[in-house]
């Protein structure tokens, strides 16, 4: 896509310095502009490079004073950083503006569609199942039976939505997605092998829920596996049966939730992050990455490290001192050897 | 779906007392119920949650004597937990009880589809494959050449099955499995480049396996990667080329088993977990979550921790002190201290 | 399929000695050779074998003098290793040796087909996207819009690959794998929510790069994530916005690269690594199984170990002390009680 300095000066209500008919297709920033890219400057430590720069356009604050020549076309806005963010949302809507109902899709004759919305080849939708207005369901996509998706979500390519999910608004949920699969729940029997436990509850998702690619949500056993408002999860991640995570959590890629756990709002957890099953997760706790959590924290605000996780600054105190260990035994064998002599 | 107290007590020969007309659509915990559910009571500990509950319905035991009066409809049984697990089982059943063959998939002409199957929409079975009576293979599933599948076997929307594999009866794969995918299989050249090494084995899954969302089991270089009778494997885990996994062995999510590792029968291992390649594993091993194991585990029933694992006590014990190495380290200094004191 | 002793000799400029007419459809190690496969003798050290050997073929160096009788059939070739690698590889090729454009994908008509190309069943193929000569693309591939890849690249069933993607020729893309999913990019909000950072850079994988299954590849927010030539990525892998790999670097299973990080050449990735993001890797690293790189390791060659990582010698030292803390502790405890009796 091709946009002139005169369309973007529209968007962005920005006034044009020089060539309004410079066309740009791609965005750079101001320290590796080239031709035909647009970028910004609102960070006064950059100012430099407008002088230098090859980006063809670059978006400046009102009040910029250029003190050289500057060679590039400028558009002068209030905030030249919330424009360009603006820019880039924009650009993004039009990229992903699919629509219409693709006659190569599998849907039942008892789902109801909303307004506007899109559903790409291939993908299936089961019966009763219900799709909000604004919302798109790429290619490949499998929903199945009793399915309730909000308004203005996107469902990337080959997401799998098991039947009875209640997925709300403006939710993302990227490719190879696996929501409401069966929990792993096995009744060990007397000769050890394992009766499957059926596993008849759901997921909900609520609004505003971003789910990363190849992540796998199960199904509760009874009741439902609940992702609250806001919440970020990253790809790769696992979340077993009658899990919670609170509101605006957010939860990096390869991370493990095991059943039954509630975790509380606006957490922060790092990369391969394992939780056991079955405890309580404070508000706002921080859970240092590859940590692995045995126990219930309480404390809103902690900040934990280490498999099994205690205090971060005591797991790194701790952890120095691991480094040395080979040190500390060396200590001790000369006490010994000093005592010894002491001692004859 | 909805069903009266009258088809319930016929389904689990029950007698009912109160409204046999009450009908259910889903199912409570007694102390959670909530009208238009069933629920049982099993456990004399929640005797006393009969008496409020608003379930519709309640399953209990022939012996069961109320000592208020109960407003729910009961419906008595010989073993009340026995009879609620059946009905979650036939419900589930009814759930998943898709059948038919769907014209928009993809199915060789010579593959040989078995009697009351269900394949499911943009489905793909490729030359020679062989499905089993009763099996579900469920709408977007690939299935490539030569691949057997027994009886009653489900595939769940979107697993991709390569060519070569054998899968046996009662098993279950989830949604977005990948089996057969070729090993991780490179000779390194002299240029520091690597060699393709061709991967001409093949996966076999024994009866009653199943295979978590998102996992990942390679097909061997030669022979075959095995995964034995009633193996449970849950989401996100990595089986790589040749690997054997025991009889009723359980492994839990996002564990990594590395090329020819032997495992077991029912072995547990938790979440995370990681195992080098080439290393046997002795029946009922148990690993803790997150742990390495970095050589052949060779007594039965052995626990172990760790990264390296070792026994599961000692490392607990290690751990303690791990944790306490800051006041170890105090102690030395003083002791340190102490004896220069002593010498002067 | 099933080849003849003198099909295999031509194909691979052998000579036979015994049956020309004796069939294999399958190969065998030696040492468990059975009838019906092909199997090869290049160790002296095996020579033993095949003179028990059921394998119905053997491939045997030209200077192979037999001292007993053979009973399977022969063929001689001047290095028989080689001449095997030769006929796997040849098998493998026709195994996936598919070709034609199936009328049951979903091709944009803005796609630019090369020759002699595969499209499988239910595939899809965006607009303005180009597949180059030789390339298959399987059953239920989605490829976005935008997107090139080169000449004969594989992309095995059900891989995602978003818009603007770019991929090279002799490329191998396995099932399940998402290549151009959204990065993790949300900047936290005043009221602790989070607004969401328009993505808008792409993927580029080099030559020769492997992709293993289920393993996912996040865009750059501005510029690209970057997979240099020949780079082996195994399955379940996380790679995150603007990561760089270089060339022939080998990554093994469920292992983590957060946004930002460059990694070297040569480098070599054990399972379940994780790796903080904005960090640098020299060339030939080697990290080990589920350690924890927390910042740049500068040094080319450098092996380490821990979670947070630090060099494999000290580490493994480290631990030995570990298991042994207890044993520490209670020296400690036994000076501290020696200095007390000394002092009195």
């Amino acid at each position: 896509m091709e946009f002139t300095a005169r369309q973007i000066a529209e968007l962005i209500s920005g006034k044009i310095e020089g060539n309004a008919d410079t066309s740009v297709n791609y965005v750079s920033k101001i320290e590796e502009g080239k031709p035909g890219t647009i970028s910004f400057l609102a960070n006064p430590k950059y100012t430099a490079y407008i002088y230098q720069t090859q980006a063809s356009i670059v978006i400046v604050n009102d009040d910029f004073k250029p003190e050289k020549p500057v060679e590039t076309t400028l558009i002068r806005v209030k905030d030249a950083y919330t424009a360009f963010a603006t820019l880039l949302d924009y650009y993004n809507k039009i990229k992903y503006n699919k629509s219409g109902i693709s006659e190569k899709a599998g849907i039942s004759d008892t789902a109801k569609l909303g307004k506007d919305i899109y559903v790409g080849d291939f993908a299936f939708i089961g019966d009763n199942s219900k799709i909000g207005d604004l919302s798109k369901i790429y290619p490949q996509v499998y929903i199945g039976d009793n399915v309730k998706i909000g308004r203005n979500t996107t469902v990337f390519p080959g997401a799998r939505i098991y039947s009875d999910t209640v997925i709300g608004n403006d939710c993302i949920i990227h490719a190879g997605v696996v929501i409401g699969s069966d929990g792993f729940g096995f009744a060990p029997q007397s000769e050890s092998n394992y009766l499957k436990v059926a596993q008849i509850g759901n997921v909900i998702l609520e609004d505003e829920v971003e789910v990363g690619s190849n992540t796998t949500i199960d199904r509760a056993t009874l009741g439902s596996t609940i992702i609250r408002k806001g919440a970020k999860i990253d790809n790769l991640v696992q979340i077993a049966h009658n899990v919670e995570v609170g509101e605006n959590t957010v939860i990096a890629a390869q991370t493990g939730i095991s059943g039954s756990t509630k975790v509380g709002k606006n957490c922060m957890f790092g990369g391969q992050v394992g939780l056991i099953g079955h405890i309580n997760i404070a508000d706002e706790v921080k859970i240092a990455a590859q940590s692995g959590v045995g126990k219930s924290l309480t404390t809103p605000g902690e900040i934990v490290q280490g498999s099994p996780a205690f205090d971060i600054g005591s797991y790194r105190k701790s952890y120095i001192h691991f480094k040395n260990l080979h040190h500390l035994k060396s200590r001790i064998d000369e006490l010994e050897k000093k005592l010894n002599e002491t001692k004859d």
